[in-house]
């Protein structure tokens, strides 16, 4: 087969149409992405409020642990894969809010997703652990804390 | 005091409004309840399609785990409570597509979400046991199985 057959030509678009393929599959549209971080957010959302609530009230091990083991979960699994490039403007459910600045101190945004993490996963810990509801308040304060940084230099208010 | 004294109505007054608001605490709104299940529905999409896209291409382990992880927890989580009586109809990011049914054959839906539980907790020890990808896309399958299963039931096409 010469170099220039239209068998290798054939060959070679064919091999452009499955990487073209792969990479459609491999990267999903942004406001897909977007929608996608949306929608993870408002469960952690709907996870620390059933948290707080049993706090606040009579608390409930096995309930908040499974609202713990979800923001973990979450927190864990590679958010940051949902606010790839060409995400920094466009809608998902509704216009992001996301600021500039996510996207500028990749750095700091990184950092304050790895403390997410560490202490969604520590309060998975102190539930699982027996702690009484003063110990388990005070992790989910610490938790608290780290969405609070992230939405201040990170989010803008919606 | 006596009982039918000014200070004795206004006691009771704050009791109520008290009350009232435990009550608001406890029982959010049904469009956010709706807002919510969308969400955590849109999130299990994603992670199954992250899943899928693994399975498809590399088997990564690790990856795999994250979202199967994701995904347990959540049908683990007690989301039986965001399908309350009153979110039958209503819109939380669009209006919910949930058919009557699962309001009618509460025991049925009951079913299937035990079974989503099951499947999924199982594909997180699969995966963890180190087992070779067709091992875990045997155990996807019956997972993806519990989902086709309540959508035809309960979720009319959207």
């Amino acid at each position: 087969m010469k170099p220039n057959s239209p068998a290798l030509f054939l060959f070679a678009a064919l091999a452009l149409v499955a990487a073209g393929s792969a990479i459609a599959q491999q990267a999903p549209k942004p406001e897909a992405l977007i929608k996608w971080r949306q929608s993870a957010f408002q469960v952690v959302a709907w996870n620390s409020g059933r948290i707080k609530s049993s706090l606040d009230g009579a608390y409930n091990k096995d309930q908040v642990l499974r609202s713990a083991n979800v923001i973990a979960a979450l927190a864990n699994s590679g958010l940051s894969s949902l606010f790839a490039a060409g995400t920094e403007s466009g809608k998902g459910w509704h216009d992001t809010t996301i600021k500039p600045e996510a996207f500028a101190n990749t750095a700091r945004f990184a950092e304050l997703g790895g403390e997410f993490a560490k202490e969604s996963t520590e309060l998975v810990r102190v539930v699982s652990s027996g702690a009484d509801a003063g110990a388990v308040k005070e992790q989910f304060g610490k938790l608290q804390k780290t969405c609070k940084s992230c939405h201040d230099d990170f989010r803008n208010a919606n």
